[in-house]
């Protein structure tokens, strides 16, 4: 687990070949078992190919274009339980990351990115979601192309602390 | 990888059984290899034990008290790339799910827990957080108490919509 965390890259260079339903699906999958608040589960995703990924794409132009596909993360907020504290967004982050796991896991490419701001009414009314559902990040998935990412070092003892700011080991 | 992704549960119990700072070290690894907006890293992580952890317990309530010890984890706005987004939240999500991967990955049970905006203020002052750094997310970590929770069937496809929203699979 360790190794696969670790070795996990954001990729936004995709081979031309296809990235199948029950490819997605088992993504997807490993997403709904994040934890959430209360167990409110306030996820949805909308898998984006062909036109509506192309106007997708035109909307929110930070995507890499050569994914084959992608999923759309959307926080529900018609779960949330807990109002004001932006619950549905921490549980798709969750989900998000367990998403980005999961194609590396097997052996697919994937990064996490924006929906910006300024995308969110058209990308809304372009997909019909409803009310309260509201697009959180996308996740363009498909075949690395070219050589992954060489795994740099992150470990960096300066960000832990103990028992208080700049507290030392004991 | 999927295995472990799906049989991870939030622990609430645990025995009264130490956790060594190296144990909690791998986990926090773990998560500095979340990815960020931009590379941005934004995250402090404050190892809390004994009399430090007592008086996170008594300024935010909602964390079990029977774990030995527990991993603060901070957003680090001064890190943040992009203003106005939040995107330190989100560093921070993605690197707290890696660590209760990590955790279960390791055998230890662990919970994502919030740190509500009223304590925020206490929490800081008690670790003389700087400026700019603020509680996220408190993960209690410790060995299980009793047996792990069954796993949940959580996968619904009602969930998954397919280039609009209710489109169905093509």
């Amino acid at each position: 687990m360790i190794d696969l965390i670790k070795t996990r890259r954001s990729v936004r260079k995709f081979r031309d070949t296809a990235v199948g339903d029950d490819e997605l699906s088992a993504i997807i999958e490993a997403g709904m078992y994040a934890p959430s608040a209360g167990n409110e589960q306030a996820w949805q995703f909308v898998v984006l190919r062909g036109e509506a990924l192309g106007e997708y794409l035109r909307l929110n132009g930070n995507v890499p274009r050569s994914a084959p596909a992608g999923i759309l993360v959307c926080a529900d907020r018609t779960r949330e339980k807990y109002k004001g504290m932006n619950t549905a967004a921490l549980d798709c982050a969750a989900a998000t990351q367990n998403m980005l796991l999961a194609a590396h896991a097997r052996g697919l490419g994937a990064v996490w990115t924006a929906v910006f701001d300024t995308a969110k009414d058209g990308v809304t009314a372009l997909l019909g979601l409803p009310g309260g559902v509201e697009p959180f990040a996308f996740i363009p998935v498909g075949h690395y192309d070219g050589a992954r990412g060489e795994v740099p070092e992150r470990f960096d003892t300066s960000r832990i602390h103990y028992n208080k700011w700049q507290g030392a080991r004991g």
